[in-house]
């Protein structure tokens, strides 16, 4: 139907008839002149109608706001005073000749240019008319082209798109699986999966040698700030690469699409074992883009009696640690208690601190409610390790050390953000060397990664020594958000066993769960391993944008449900009793509790 | 840690170390020394062990099939008689210097050259060994090389790829729809979807004017013959187009698929209205490669006194068609039994037949049970119109017209398959003008393909003659198979309540469970459409296989299950819980009839 694109017609169409298919911007009248901005996918060109084009002006004259129409007119520059410089399209506009109305359009929910103002809620139920925003319109845009150019690199290294199963395995304690009841095996479940971890080393055991898939996943679980229940993985795996290789792969890739889509040019991707990130930024995904570390100063605190740091000090798994934010003396006491409570969520039990208003002064200088409790010397000691200068405040976490860690680590996020500390760019990271596992709070241990991951150790070591035994993972974090992760696998099923003794989990247990894996281990499963992107938070990141809702065309809301089609729904009984399965009443409606 | 893949080996490498790493697709002993054929996904090259290695000799003597090595030598050309002209890197072999175990393997539950004979199921349950084979490797290659085809040209075209979401709002009397309880919103369920229809109908109105994507689609059905419980689908749609440059642009992708990934051109698509179909080949999908057509012969029979003929005849709704087999007569009366046998699958109720032996003899030289029932002269004219000559044999149908196009339709190909007739290449087709509606069997209509396809004809027209409406639906059709099909659809509210009305969709049914769509198309829908291609049958043919499951790498059996990881599977109590449901018992368990 059109000729054209609204949104690239240029002076170099000056004299052309064009044909433009769009929907009204905005409609002015002036001068007795009707003056349309048109707009497509592309942009937004100005189309005047004169009283001249008698039927056409008429009609002109009836469109409002969002209608949609078919346009043919001559292309003209346009008059000196008139030229628009903060539109691509500015310096021309289209006579009109003839308008085709091709649909009508009540008035919008909200107009477009007041999406703030309306709330997320009105643009998600209304999501169809919030995607016709331009930034909108250019992050899906965006998002294509990264998922285009993450395909094309992959290809031409050989990666085959292979499409693993959506409907799989459901197992028993599988927490956070979305299950699909089977309507031909009464009583059974479909599980969608979290990730294609263990399909993806099949075709790896398969011989296919090098596997990619942009694919979906599912996890059921109560929505974080910024988590979807199904969200895309850009996902990779390979034989007969170590980690370095893998690693170098999916850094190219990054670096060629940061260069290809946004024209960056990405720095060094340095590599720091997990325990170095721990230490120096209380996590492990340090945004390298803030100028701040923790430092260590439980040998200074050894020599203090202020209990409050002097356990911690004196305890192997403790750690008093101090946070220096440069030009800090300047957050007032409201701006600290907000931190102390914000940091008591990673468990914290206060937050101490020092005011540096002038250090020649010596401790009179300092400014602090804890200075009473050292020593002189231990105080500017601290000082001189931290490299203290006037106008600067220092913040401790004195703790186990993952409190202090944890809580030090958020604190530094957020004064850097409040304080403007966060610098401009990328900052790529690759972190490495993690432990195998964690404590599971119980006593026990449960995999850092998932229990695939193989240890940098041997299976009799990892026996041994399975809380201190390290993997072979890596993490790829940019600007504080692990974008990647992956491993070399576990290729040999006494390894694999290894781990699942590690884990507590019976043999019967891991046949039962895992068997499939087992079995395939042992008719001749090449060495492997691979990485996922979360293509969400990729895309976010490169839309400078703050939420992954805002590069997903239908997302959901934090309760999991869709605005705009009211999903989930009601079903009914007949669907259900095809399905082997009914609702369970509520406490209230039974009148009692339900049993299990 | 390889130099190179087994498969890439040549004469150019000649006197080249190389390290390659595979499976152990065969091991000989012969005159003291060891043949080792290493495999991986470009293919298999042979390896010499002699004892002077004596470490790694000894290494080689120990490997079984399917044990993973990595393996450095030094390629050298093969001696004369040596030459194996059937391998791709025949005329060479790899002097063996070192050899690493990289894994061993336990006896393979089939030899890989065997997979014939051990059937199906075996092999679905090891799948990752079925995989190995070549044949299987180069399948998903393919598949992998067409899906990467279809996104660079539709990208090329100024598509985005743009995700629906997977967990989509449920309806109550989805049949067929897989159901997934939400956690967050008690006794409420999404559905996966059947496809994206609305999804990509609402992107339309969200402007974003070509969208595609590579979508997972689920049915929840008795699985026929062929399909899966989940498939694949290249999912189209367009603004502002009519459905002559929607076709051509899946023209031109089908097109350059073929002519891009094996080398073939296509002819010409040529363009026939559903009723001639019918009407010449009894289907909407006809195979053009089978020179075999229906002829019509009503106004014959309507001279005969034959009832069975003559009934049909008479009636409207009825037809009496002929089916001429070239060279049929050597059809044995068993064979011809078992073809009644078969069109009584489709309703038909009998199979009169005439073999044409000798045409110069008149009656007397044709041969069948019904001639009897004819005058000469009608019979005469009846194989003159069907131009029979000797050695054809007429298969007849004579019932409702529904009945006949169906089972004739039917017969045809098993005809044209078991008689060789079917030609050789490929014979594409688009049919066009299809009903906007068909008999829902209980004297409602029911839509031909869904109820957002736009009819040919006015809103007015629609109310007025329903049953006759022709839509703006069109089929892809690829040598008997529908490979694509779409439409133009509604896009504007008053013609989508009008369809609606006709298929008695009360306006709370359909606000409930379209309200979103009716909302949409009166906020400024532009005109649109698109279609989609069945992704797994259009790999099967191009991969010259018969079934689906051949084209994807884990599918599910016919009973919707996955053999090698058991799936689905049991679930246990605290889940369903957590989902708020609970399985019915089955009646045999409760001792009684489960109410609903």
């Amino acid at each position: 139907m059109r000729s054209h694109f609204c949104g690239v017609l240029s002076t170099a169409n000056i004299d052309e008839t064009v044909t433009i298919c769009g929907w009204v911007d905005r409609r002015r009248d002036h001068g007795g002149v009707i003056f349309l901005d048109m707009r497509d996918r592309q942009g937004v060109v100005q189309v005047v109608f004169d009283p001249d084009t008698e039927e056409h002006f008429q009609r002109a004259d009836r469109v409002r706001s969002e209608y949609v129409l078919k346009i043919t007119g001559r292309v003209r520059a346009r008059g000196e005073g008139t030229v628009n410089p903060a539109m691509a399209t500015g310096e021309i506009e289209i006579l009109g000749k003839e308008l085709e109305i091709l649909n009508s359009a009540a008035t919008p929910p909200f107009q477009l240019d007041e999406h703030t103002a309306v709330g997320e809620e009105v643009r998600l139920r209304y999501r169809y008319m919030d995607l016709r925003r331009q930034e909108m319109q250019e992050r899906l845009a965006l998002r294509s082209k990264i998922t285009s150019g993450v395909r094309q690199f992959l290809e031409a290294e050989g990666f085959l798109d292979i499409e693993t199963p959506i409907l799989t395995r459901a197992t028993p304690e599988g927490a956070r699986d979305y299950l699909v009841p089977s309507r031909t095996h009464p009583g059974q479940f479909f599980a969608l999966p979290q990730s294609p971890q263990l399909f993806k080393q099949l075709l790896m055991v398969a011989g296919f040698d090098r596997y990619y898939q942009v694919a979906k996943c599912f996890r059921d679980e109560d929505l974080r700030a910024d988590r979807q229940p199904e969200f895309t993985q850009i996902d990779i795996e390979t034989s007969f690469l170590d980690e370095a290789a893998i690693m170098d792969i999916a850094e190219r890739m990054v670096r060629e699409l940061f260069s290809d889509v946004l024209g960056v040019e990405l720095p060094a991707f340095p590599s720091m074992p997990y325990a170095e990130a721990m230490e120096r930024f209380g996590s492990d995904k340090p945004d390298l883009r803030i100028d701040m570390e923790l430092v260590s100063v439980d040998d200074l605190m050894q020599q203090v009696d202020f209990k409050v740091f002097r356990g911690p000090a004196d305890d192997a798994e403790g750690r008093v640690a101090a946070l220096k934010v440069p030009g800090g003396a300047t957050i007032s006491r409201k701006e600290i208690d907000d931190y102390t409570k914000y940091v008591s969520i990673f468990g914290a039990k206060g937050l101490a601190w020092v005011k540096v208003n002038d250090l020649a002064a010596g401790v009179e200088g300092l400014q602090s409610p804890i200075l009473k409790f050292m020593p002189e010397d231990v105080v500017l000691q601290m000082m001189q390790r931290l490299g203290a200068v006037n106008g600067d405040i220092v913040f401790f976490g004195a703790d186990k050390a993952g409190i202090v860690n944890e809580s030090l680590g958020a604190l530094r996020l957020k004064v850097a953000e409040a304080q403007g500390l966060v610098g401009e760019g990328w900052a790529p990271l690759w972190v490495v060397d993690f432990p195998m596992f964690e404590d599971d709070g119980n006593g026990g241990l449960t995999p850092l990664h998932h229990p695939f991951t193989a240890p940098s150790c041997s299976a009799e070591e990892l026996a041994a020594q399975p809380a201190t035994a390290l993997s072979r993972a890596y993490d790829m974090v940019l600007n504080g958000y692990e974008i990647g992760g992956g491993s070399v696998r576990i290729h040999q099923r006494d390894m694999q066993e290894a781990v699942f003794r590690v884990l507590e989990i019976s043999d019967e247990e891991a046949s039962e769960k895992f068997g499939f894996l087992l079995q395939a281990l042992q008719y001749g499963a090449p060495p492997h391993g691979g990485l996922a992107f979360g293509l969400d938070r990729l895309v976010m990141l490169m839309c400078g944008v703050s939420s992954i809702r805002d590069v997903i065309a239908f997302p959901k809301t934090q309760t999991a449900a869709c605005l705009m089609t009211d999903a989930p729904g009601a079903v009914n009984a007949q669907q259900l009793r095809e399905l082997n399965i009914r609702l369970r009443q509520s406490a209230a409606e039974s009148g009692g509790q339900e049993q299990g």
